[in-house]
């Protein structure tokens, strides 16, 4: 088999039969398969688009192309069923720390292989390193271990899990074939499937915020995930979220989780609401998939219930401390919380703020130190931005709007530039009657999508692929 | 400049700029530019299609990103129109060793940097190299010496000639991305243009044998080239030709040299009238463009008589000589070719040969060793095949309908498989009353295509871009 008929055949609109997909994707894991042929190859892939059959089979061979966790199997099996969330990135986005304290308080295990920090989203890996003495880099064995003890754990990609994915997803950074519905389905459930997953979550984002702005696209993409994943054999769902705001009110790596733990603590704000009923939507259905709860609106139940009696917060710090980081910084997060420079954006004028460039917000969380623009580069674990305000709010002259913190006072002025730009404005002596100082609070969930609903949309929208 | 962000303008049809193509190929060039960043973008191209004016920048960047040879200039500028023919490859095309000295035998200079065979077809430099000590690999220096001698010169790429089309070509080779008619022309033209030609005239094969063989794919490949040629200031037409059949009797080396040598010598056969009228076409149009001819037909008489004076034999002995040849293996040919093993195929059947597979006829020689399937293996310069036949005899069981030359006798069954398996007979019981032995000359010359024929071609067949 010789990697140009294959690349000759996707070019040319012909399917690949399942041997030369797994040909292909052992020789990229192995790296027997030169960059310059891979990099056609997934230029073709994604001008020309797989098919479904092309893509399942994709993801089965990328998660099979390393090393995979099997909880349920070994020595010592894990009763508990796993289940995992996965969100295609957003800004603010911690539900990561509410949901995977929520699930395993409530018997489910969560073995969650998260990534990092890149563009102008943060990564769940990131913000957990802001706790002094926290380790990502976990074996599979001593990811079972705390599986076993407390039922979740918050870990990077091993080295030999998914190495076709590491050696694709470097290539497509670097080609411009990283927008690709198939491809990044691939990439995603490939990693989400070698964790040994019973049941999956997605968290599909679309609006300002969101990799993917268009509707229909995103709708699209989450029928592809869930298709994908169910006939891989894990039982999944995809919600449809709005990423047009950030969610909650804080983006960066330590106040993202001080604010998650907050809220696991019950100590809510007009300005997290968002975040806690995602959460909670994502935590009922992660029970309902898993076979906890009969519905995922008993799930939800369920979830508020474990919010509420303290026993998912435990399972949180739990966590904490089995990673090897100090809980004790939450006993006084705003104590710990010293970033170099604080200061407060006010409202240079009047007005209701009606909408929002959530990817410039990201790049101004990111260009405080946040985040990384490029693979590797070191991060500012204190740095971010707490947002005051929501979309809808009527704002008056002088008021704050968000507070900024950084490393070095040089990096203020741009990503003020970047709020400010970032932000359209209707002018408050609006003759409309119905003007309210706080907005009311925006329906995050737009839609479900289970399997049925995905088959009914890949029926329609084949020309998206 | 960032390659990734040019990738994506091709991957989205946006056109790219002139500093940006000029970029792309500098960086090709230079290697700076990452093999599968190059790959991806040439994938984007082949499946999306560059522009005109895209194609036309890329091949001027092309031709501009090595050295250049410039015959008017210099210390000792020569007066001499510079004039080229280029064919796009068939199976026994010989035309160059005829064209070539009658060009330069009526006052023109021909700088022919040719290639070298490669798949199916042969190539003029491994032909050339059957003469003992024959050098291809001339300098600049030495190829403007040779033109000023004899007026003609055929030499190898130099390597600081076009070196972005060295790289792009290597690298279009394993990714797939070879069959793109602007890639094509930018890789052709580039080489061409960069050695400094008043006009050019262009042999473009439609075919069994062509790597084109639909009619209208290479119509527009003429077309493109044409008016691309034209665009850069060179004066250009393009000849579509049937290479439906072997141009000429013989495909090889060696004794593809011989039967060019014979028609020098008006040693003239009815297996040869093809390759001569083809020749004479071609070489009247190089006349007719470099200004010695007033019309295509006035030069084609002057070819004529250069080959009739004998001429144009002086000038290719002449050139031979010049660049190290001993030009006495022509005086006795016949005993000069001494293959290891030499086989005649007789017909197993009678009738009529109606169609031939010329690709696959191609390849039986290339089995032979007298060609490579891949760039740097060596070959038999004794190697090849005498076809005794033409496309519509009539032929009795028992006749002889090739000689094959190979240098080991275990490569002949496979070329006769093949040869074989590439004819396509009639019964020769046909009650066609208008039935005769001996076929008539089929017309080689399908279409001329000049600047205007070919915005004409352009304008109406866009989308096989």
């Amino acid at each position: 088999m010789y990697p140009v008929d294959l690349i000759r055949k996707t070019r040319d609109r012909q399917p690949l039969t399942p041997e030369e997909i797994r040909f292909l994707v052992a020789g990229a894991a192995a790296e027997t398969i030169p960059a310059e042929q891979l990099a056609a190859w997934l230029m073709a892939a994604r001008l020309n688009a797989l098919s479904l059959d092309e893509i399942r089979l994709l993801t089965l061979a990328m998660r099979d192309s390393g090393e995979r966790f099997h909880p349920h199997s070994g020595p010592n099996p894990i009763v508990a069923r796993a289940v995992d969330k996965h969100s295609t990135g957003g800004v603010g986005d911690k539900t990561s720390f509410l949901v995977a304290p929520i699930a395993a308080a409530c018997g489910l295990i969560v073995p969650m292989i998260s990534g990092r920090a890149l563009g102008h989203t943060g990564g769940t890996l990131d913000k957990l390193e802001s706790i002094p003495g926290f380790r990502t880099a976990l074996s599979l064995d001593e990811l079972a271990t705390s599986l076993r003890a407390n039922g979740l754990a918050i870990v990077g990609q091993t080295p030999a899990l998914v190495p076709a994915d590491r050696v694709l997803y470097a290539l497509r950074d670097r080609t411009a074939t990283v927008e690709s519905p198939g491809l990044i389905c691939a990439s995603i459930l490939s990693k989400k499937l070698a964790a040994g997953l019973d049941a999956l979550v997605l968290d599909v984002k679309t609006g300002s915020g969101a990799f993917l702005r268009n509707a229909a696209e995103a709708e699209f993409l989450a029928a592809l995930l869930v298709s994908t994943a169910n006939a891989a054999g894990t039982r999944t769902v995809a919600l449809l979220t709005a990423m047009s705001q950030p969610l909650g009110s804080a983006a960066g790596n330590w106040i993202e989780l001080a604010e998650a733990v907050a809220l696991l603590r019950n100590q809510r704000s007009p300005l997290t609401e968002d975040l806690r009923l995602l959460s909670l939507h994502l935590a009922g259905w992660m029970l309902h998939l898993g076979g906890i709860a009969q519905t995922p609106e008993d799930g939800r139940t369920r979830a508020e219930r474990s919010l509420a009696d303290g026993s998912a917060l435990d399972r949180f710090l739990a966590m904490v401390a089995a990673q090897g980081g100090d809980p004790a910084v939450f006993d006084h997060p705003e104590v710990f919380h010293r970033p170099a420079v604080t200061h407060t954006l006010r409202a240079s004028r009047s007005g209701r703020i009606v909408a929002q460039d959530t990817t410039a917000l990201g790049w101004a969380v990111q260009r405080l130190g946040a985040g990384r623009e490029t693979v590797g580069v070191s991060i500012d674990p204190h740095a971010g931005i707490h947002f005051h305000y929501r979309t809808g709010d009527l704002i008056a002259v002088g008021q704050p709007l968000a507070t900024l913190y950084a490393s070095r006072s040089d990096q203020v002025p741009e990503a003020i530039t970047r709020i400010e730009s970032a932000l359209t404005w209707e002018p408050s002596d609006s003759s409309q009657p119905s003007a309210t100082a706080i907005a009311p609070p925006v329906p995050v969930v737009l839609q479900i999508i289970d399997a049925d609903r995905a088959a009914a949309i890949l029926a329609k929208a084949s020309n998206l692929r």
